[in-house]
């Protein structure tokens, strides 16, 4: 094996996804490449007795591209293996951050009450645990930013949508495959906000945020056009699905996935909404981000011939 | 042990839940008993040449009860621990029923669209599987429909709400214990919609229906009041939350795990916050009932000491 | 004209709506009667001083009823002319309750922050306006709470559905007629909530509070069949739609609208949707009860041959 | 008065809002000029006999602009006098496009039905009036996208947000003045989309859509920041939410007009809270869009001495 070329960003990270910047690198169908990747603060928040809300520039989740992969048009899918992750640093952060997060009003869900108190979390990452005081979370990394460029939009780093996006779905993993349109030539890929864990919906807004390299391996499939992302993993085929309310989410998120059972796996549409009933599995990625992100699951024991 | 008590529905299943009918039964807590329950469909679909809209009545999913628990009194909690489900028929069936279900426009989400076609699923219930072609489901049973009654009201037993009703989340499983509020005296105890298995969000609204014995232990916790239903397993506290739009039913679910790892565990409310942020599970029951079912999860090992 | 009937609550006043009480009085097709109604509050709120929160009980916005109509029976449509709306008293009332309302968390948007501040406030009616301070808000009364029971449920007289309830808009005013669905013998009749005036949307979720003397003319369409409560004034049809999120209220509406310009004046239904979408008019009732409602309505200019 | 100077789009329209572009146009504070837009098609939709489906292209909803604004920096505001809409021909044009729309399932409200049927519906402009066989819709025009650039995203015009963009609120309107947050340096305006009127919700997601010369008035608001654009009238100030689901567009609106009424009208917060519940306006200005618009309004009366 060849030594793997690495990606560093040169210059400012992108903190939107779209095609107007210069590309960082060019990449190849086939070839695998080492990114670098920033924390979600851009690691400004490096200490429990910061203050997020004084720290906190104007723009959050800095991303690492965007990146050229030739041969890529659109109407094509690129699809990126995540091959590994690893941390370029021991320790990982959250915080509340005021009138952002699950459980509190928002600038989206707008209410009069006063914000919940700013907290930062500090964890120490070691011998496969992010550790806090007692609490141990076993390390279960992924990356919560993973997409491509729009047509012609410009998308906020901290917007998911059919693009990929900001979704922070733990199934961006090392191991599986992520399926992105291709809308822009060269695609234009861009990631970053790596995860030492996550609990089902990002619940205060922050996971564990760390700095990273993530090893991928992209590949372009001519011809092949899908309206939202895609995940595939040794065990499961998933469709992601971002939009307000939740439930819009979960419609997209299952309805890709009837649509993938027709298209290549002989179900007729009724008998996938049938299987799925029964062995379709649905979970939260974020409920926080500009639009929420769920994840429909088929075990590809109910794929084969 | 001594014999468990068998209760049957005497006269007609009950298609509400509420303080207005006679008890069927009365038992104390502490005790054990075995209930029948009748499929959602009071049976009445039993072949796949059936068609729906045509042999179902004005209601739907009868329940067996009510059951009065001596002792029971408003600002109590009814602890049911499931000992198991034991089903009373070979086969399960599940369909697709006009404007029903969660990848259709239906009477609350209405459209001007034509609907979907009616189809009736049957299958084999045996070795372990629902089987059907070349399908097989494992068999993972669980109570579809558990609650208690409201206070004055007496809601559809097609409605899941802060009295359980038809939760339809597959935890409510041989092995783990549901927590219901008591709103009235006696409790006035419901059960019914056994299914063989379901996946996540319960996507065509059918599940696989069956008949079936459940044997549950009651015990009445007096003085605790709850506002939702909770869940206990060996491994994971859980909270219930139905509502739609569905980001309101993962806000109650999440926002009263908070206040139980509070209550009980210790847990500063900003803590409880954090570690569920980084450590929680979070699914979703149903995306198809009258308000949508997510069963947010914490895992025991961050409840010790 | 004969001296009209008048109609006091005899006992308690009814905080659901439902078929399983007695009926207070029993009024024929054609009979016009007047119907004494409690405030919101059953009166305890009288004073600037008072804390919601101490004074208010387990039950709210107490109906009277349950009036039976005779002939009245499932599957017919029930009319119900308002012919004046006269204050009893010469206050109203509103306040902010603790997680109640437009602009706060509640227990169906759940969240961790700390409530607004209770406050009350409180209106001398005089002279054709609500007053306080510099405020004069022109008076505009209409009921709040009007609905017939469902066909087995009994829900609280906090919630506005297909049965009609507390849908809070403000077109259910003198002059104009409110079309119910029966479906129990007698139809079960009740009313009550009656406002000064309110804003759309009813924001902090209690407008101008008042008991009143509502005279009402009843008559029984037989067999008309509707699924979801209109209102017709001289110039307008209306439907009310009551749902969760707001936009399935709003689609509600607008195709029982759809649905009622095909059945009754020619349309065909895309040209009654191309209509609509020019001429249509759509306004938030409630964004604050357990369901919201929205009004869609159609100039009856439209309408003609 | 001096001639008004006029802006023809040069080059292709913009089909986004954002900063990437070339200004077309500069303008000076104070300055009033007329600005010419194409209609929501491009003008590609000209007769009942076109099928949307075949002659539509990728974009849709082209922009006339960016025009920068001397003098505008972020932080600003940009208030924009409309003084006049004069349609530049005598038709206009609606239509339903498959899966877009309020009453049908859409690319966001995913199912599995088959799309409604593809209508054209043409209007003669005539007399003040839109009119197609005894349809006689009366001329209320307004521009249906008008706003500033995001200070690094470019988003779709077919996108309303707290930039403005595709609100589609009939309040937008000659003789109103909108306030637009200034977040780049010129502002960089965007206009089009006019309609000759709508009605609330833009039902089926096309109003009378016509191409139109439009005469603005700029005027930057030095050191006044806006979170969502404004509207003033003769009678009312107005705020603008855009937001799914639609209860989040009408928290927005009707928090922000609370925030308008206690930084510059006296009020303190839960008073505004309180006149609003009383008197406050609320109408639906899209149901169809990438995020619904509703408009929240105060009547002048309510802010005097």
């Amino acid at each position: 094996m060849s030594e793997i070329r690495e990606i560093h960003q040169e210059g400012p990270h992108s903190f939107t996804m779209g095609p107007y910047g210069e590309p960082l690198a060019r990449v190849k169908s086939g070839e695998t490449v080492a990114i670098y990747t920033e924390d979600a603060f851009g690691g400004v928040i490096d200490s429990e007795s910061t203050s997020p809300s004084e720290v906190l520039g104007d723009y959050l989740n800095p991303q690492t591209g965007p990146i050229y992969v030739e041969g890529a048009e659109p109407g094509d899918t690129l699809a990126v293996k995540i091959e590994a992750i690893e941390f370029t640093r021991d320790w990982a952060v959250s915080a509340t951050i005021p009138y952002f997060g699950g459980l509190t009003s928002t600038n989206l869900t707008a209410m009069l009450q006063d914000p919940l108190p700013e907290r930062v979390w500090k964890y120490r990452v070691e011998d496969g645990f992010a550790r806090r005081g007692n609490w141990e979370i076993p390390v279960a990394p992924f990356v919560g930013t993973i997409g491509t460029s729009p047509q012609i939009e410009a998308l906020s780093a901290l917007a998911p949508g059919d693009h990929g996006g900001n979704m922070d779905v733990p199934d961006t993993s090392p191991g599986n495959t992520v399926y992105l349109p291709v809308r822009v030539d060269g695609a234009y890929f861009f990631t970053g906000d790596c995860h030492v864990a996550q609990g089902h919906g990002e619940l205060c807004g922050v996971a564990l945020e760390i700095t990273a390299k993530v090893t991928l391996t992209f590949e372009v499939i001519k011809g092949r056009r899908i309206a939202w992302p895609r995940i595939e993993s040794d065990t499961h085929i998933m469709c992601v699905g971002s939009a307000r309310p939740m439930e819009d989410a979960a419609r997209i998120a299952y309805s890709e996935l009837v649509g993938w059972m027709a298209s290549d796996y002989g179900y007729e549409k009724m008998d996938a909404y049938q299987l799925l009933t029964q062995a379709g599995e649905l979970y939260v990625g974020n409920m926080v981000d500009t639009t929420y992100s769920l994840v429909a699951r088929c075990d590809k024991r109910y794929l084969e011939g």
